[in-house]
């Protein structure tokens, strides 16, 4: 076969589409390629000709779980299509707030000899116990090594709450708007989702009271702490409320707390899980916003009894995490490199956040406005004019930068989140004229 | 409070109770332990009796998510109750077997500096990019790295098979005896389990057509090569068969493929992917059982359109594997290391399994057959008296080892399944003198 190049000039098509068209064929056995000796038909070309041909558009479209949401997916793409395009979207810190050379240096110091076999069902047990002091000291969490789930991030540990102690048909409460409205997973389990409306300071404990007379909620999921996508931080009276309104009605709360430790100023707010009497709370954790997204270490920290249910079901679906990075984890956590790295990250968090500011009060005045962020990794800014969320986002793609509009998260055409922590420092300006001209260019 | 030991010895229970107890308590948050000075009542204990108790119990009970076979957890249980039991049931292999120095090694010549970011949805770039040399030099698998997704082991991409190519009420076909049986996961997701009875030669071809004129079967699920856990090698006229079947059928295959490269002599058996002409086979793969177990890299080859679905729903769950062992999977392939590797495996095993059948053949004749296995890590064991599966492996585990009974796997009480690779060689020999005195005391 003439090679994927020389084919794309015959048909004056784009290289990629030959490529993808080989790609199929390779896939269906027709045709194979060899390093170096170029493509040709396979020798089994005489099968290739079934009575019935199998259908995997039907299995692919099967299944209970539901797809991603179109907005993400795109996401995805655009960013695989086009690595040049400035990054507001993905919700991870950049390579220069990852502590990196310490990681590398732990890597290091500390050689990998151990046996490398299948690991504790409920996560590396030097990382739970290491995660017991980390807990106390910086959270106020007192716990134990076996009330700790170590997961692949807090990703992992809604998954199997919702697949493990929910069942379908299930009322479950949601701040809105809210990242879990960017997560299929809720529906795809099966569940009745109703909204927590947050202002200012939060949610309103009240309304769990009302949710559960009117629709029996099973569990509430909260975000306290520099709330994702809003930024918003619960106010203390609304915490001490909620906790009293949830244990009047038995129903658990699941506290995701990835954000806490990047408190930009002050110490980190205290999470829900730190005066939780009567153990209400299932609280979760990562380091993917404080520290390295690619380690993909999350923890939770819950009953016993759900720890076990959670571990056994983990097995089930992937047989657990490597060890590897759970020990880099574990030495990090004990290292002397915490302490500093939290200081410059929320450094460098502020100074992206300012730099972010000023370019959307220089491109934007009076078309965009928004709460400035004390913590976390995103701005939640509102565009006035009324606007296609839609439009906007391919139009700013186009324009070479890439966010999450307000719709994923459940909110209105009329939001975009921005997370400042991704990008470069020198790209952040730069991106905002982008959004800006393209925001321009869609209202004209 | 008293100390756990005190108060182990006011009530004269055992340390563990008062522990478990603590560990309750201090999960509902009535208790809490701080370094050095011990353990007392929380100061938020006003709250420890709320109107209506949370019902943890409840919730553990809920989800579609089926919680693993007894035994399987029962053998959990054993092994982190006492780590002395010798091990003849993790289906892995021991430390002596792994590539642990030159996992080292590798990890050392290159030191982690990149960007610890989210990884591509379909796995780590470079490790897909060696798996195609791989697959084509060792597997004679063609294939492009767009066809590759990497899982966190078989496990996984048999789960994610499970919940997004397949429906509740969906009919599959799978061998019996298999591992399968004890995968819960199939009935999580509804599925409808028919069998392929195995002889000396694997399953037969026939019997697949009769189930999918019954049954109208959507997927079949084979172990063609030292299946788990009879060590059966399918028969090379069968697997032609099998591939004319389905592709008449026009339903797909999944071929789990961990153990060929254990191939004890000669060249290791092809996988049906290697002459799967029409696209019929998603091919799954892993590091576990030729490596090491704790990297939980695993891969799968699949139509485009298959990774992209099973890799969005994947991120959906865990979102990605870490980027850390995925190096090094990638770094070891690459390396000069993986041929004297797989030498030393093979010959190891030969040499395990030649100790562990001796010892049966002295300990135990005339009361147990089985075939001897030409490769992989488990040797399948026919009990020829009648005994009572559940008293022999509570019996075998107080005389201090372990095994996995083969009910297990959907085969009647009178077999076991020995996991040779895992003991120690010198525990081997003892390990079944252990077991014939258990089976002896359950057959007087």
């Amino acid at each position: 076969m003439p090679s994927e190049r020389k084919l794309a000039e015959q048909l004056e098509v784009n290289r990629s589409t030959v490529i993808l068209a080989y790609d199929e064929l390779r896939a269906l056995g027709i045709i194979e390629s060899r390093m170096g000796s170029g493509t040709r038909v396979t020798k089994y070309k005489w099968g290739a000709t079934p009575k019935h041909t199998l259908n995997w558009q039907r299995y692919v479209k099967g299944g209970n779980f539901l797809p991603n949401l179109p907005f993400l997916r795109r996401v995805r793409e655009a960013l695989e299509k086009d690595p040049s395009l400035i990054d507001f979207a993905s919700g991870e810190l950049g390579a220069d707030l990852s502590p990196l050379e310490e990681i590398n240096a732990l890597m290091n110091e500390n050689q990998h000899t151990e046996y490398l076999g299948y690991d504790n069902p409920q996560g590396f047990a030097p990382l739970r116990e290491s995660l017991v002091s980390f807990l106390d000291e910086y959270r106020n969490i007192q716990t134990s090594d076996s009330s700790i789930l170590i997961t692949s991030g807090s990703q992992q540990s809604l998954y199997l709450i919702t697949q493990c102690l929910l069942t379908p048909g299930d009322a479950v409460a949601i701040e809105d708007p809210s990242y879990c409205y960017s997560l299929p997973m809720f529906q795809s389990a099966g569940l009745r989702l109703f909204q927590l409306p947050i202002d200012d300071k939060g949610m309103r404990p009240d309304d769990v009271r009302s949710l559960y007379k009117k629709h029996r909620i099973k569990m509430v999921f909260i975000n306290p702490n520099y709330q994702n996508p809003t930024g918003t931080l619960l106010a203390n009276n609304r915490r001490t409320e909620l906790l009293k309104v949830v244990s009047e009605l038995g129903i658990p709360i699941v506290e995701d707390d990835p954000f806490s430790l990047t408190a930009y100023e002050g110490t980190p707010p205290a999470p829900l899980k730190s005066t939780d009497a009567v153990g209400s709370v299932l609280y979760i954790g990562s380091f993917s916003k404080i520290a390295a997204s690619g380690l993909r270490v999350g923890w939770m920290v819950a009953p016993r009894s759900v720890v076990e249910r959670l571990a056994d079901a983990r097995q089930q679906m992937d047989f657990g995490l490597s060890v590897v990075p759970q020990r880099v984890a574990a030495q990090f956590l004990k290292s002397s490199y915490i302490d500093p790295h939290l200081d410059r990250l929320r450094m460098e968090l502020i100074f992206k956040r300012d730099v972010l500011i000023e370019a959307l009060e220089r491109e934007l005045p009076d078309i965009v406005s928004f709460t400035i962020p004390q913590g976390g990794l995103h701005l939640w800014c509102k565009i006035l004019p009324v606007v296609d969320g839609n439009k906007l986002f391919e139009e700013a793609i186009k324009k070479g930068i890439i966010f999450v509009p307000g719709s994923v998260y459940g909110s209105d055409d009329g939001y975009v989140r921005f997370t400042f922590a991704r990008p470069k420092v020198e790209d952040i300006d730069q991106g905002i004229s982008k959004f800006a001209k393209a925001l321009r260019a869609v209202l004209d």
